[in-house]
């Protein structure tokens, strides 16, 4: 049975890219429909009643839509539909670790880190909120520096972030900190073991539409789709 | 095999409470330890780097044991190792839909209405920041306004939240509603069909424990562990 997919997302957003991430891995192709979320276009609402992209529809050829909201959901439902390759482990320790890092990122990552910088750096700028405030980027970069830090911690003994193989956990963590990469905040340098991790995943073929993402009056920062930065 | 259980735990977190209900729902005896979490323990940030709770620790009689942190992760744990009864549905579309609603409750509830109600009421006492901000209680009472009309709406069609079997979701929205609800700040007098769901969801046995919850000092309302209130 044939299935057709198309994903709401918008490009820069951190859960988008997840699930971009983890669609492009398991080679499942989709449409693509960039949603403009902070005009709250009612297409979306209907979708999903609290106007929070990412949405994925998959309409088989006989039968109803099925429509997933929000990440996690995706996510879940990707693995447990299209489980080859496997993004969360096979031992319930590994998944226990994928899954706890993503609501690390989700939640601790955001709080304080990626909150600040991207409500500065793009909320403001699609929403003509005014420049950003400097108090506020810098606790956003004292906020990425401990967390890169914490990753730094955690790939001196792993190959990957939740353990010996790639995971959910390391797309959540790339599809962070390639939205703060986009604007050239991520202090790379400062970070080996988490730099070379990047580069690992930068140079695999789902990130390939990520480092081509552009928005209009936001240019990326020179290095953002170099593979070799 | 036999496996010793530890659940790490704050007696009025609306996320502590979701496993209590499913470990309670599946019949799985626990130990509990209850955590002053805002105060940091050490004990907990070994456990968990994030410093939150829950945090359940399941200890095999051969083999290491198995910590598992923060909510979703135990919850997905709990579904995938013990199965029944199933609290995500069968089929994709009622997985999608309890999913749907958990980041519903984790996100939007607790951002829109739970997060201003419990920082006024409880967090304020338990790290004397002084009294409650009146303009913050009353963002929250029409927030959660606002979420018990769209239960209300949901629940026109439905047994439970998510469709025709108690699911994850329900555990999410009663969980986050009984912390409430321990304060008196629900309307549910307005709601009559979420109070009827509230009252058949408060009358399961895996309920009991939460409404037997006290904490020095926060004496609950009158009405909170009445199941025909």
């Amino acid at each position: 049975m044939s299935v057709e997919r198309t994903l709401h997302h918008f490009p820069l957003d951190p859960a988008s890219r997840q699930v971009r991430l983890a669609l492009g891995e398991k080679r499942l192709p989709f449409t693509e429909v960039s949603v403009r979320y902070w005009e709250r276009p009612k297409e979306l609402t209907r979708l999903n009643p609290s106007g929070m992209i990412p949405v994925l529809v998959e309409t088989p050829s006989e039968g109803p839509p099925l429509v997933l909201c929000e990440t996690r959901a995706i996510l879940d439902y990707l693995e447990e539909a299209y489980p080859e390759p496997a993004l969360l482990g096979r031992e319930a320790a590994d998944r226990a670790e994928a899954r706890r890092l993503l609501t690390w990122f989700d939640r601790k990552f955001e709080f304080e880190a990626s909150g600040f910088i991207l409500h500065e750096k793009i909320e403001k700028r699609l929403l003509r909120l005014g420049a950003p405030e400097l108090a506020n980027l810098r606790q956003g970069r004292d906020g990425l520096r401990n967390h890169l830090q914490m990753m730094e911690d955690l790939l001196q003994d792993r190959d990957w972030l939740a353990g010996r193989r790639l995971s959910l956990a390391d797309f959540a963590a790339s599809a962070h900190l390639s939205v703060i990469d986009y604007f050239g905040d991520v202090p790379w340098r400062d970070f080996p073991t988490a730099k070379t991790w990047y580069m690992k995943l930068k140079s695999r073929p789902c990130f390939r539409p990520l480092l081509a993402d552009r928005w209009p009056g936001l240019a990326p920062a020179g290095h953002y789709d170099d593979l070799d930065f």
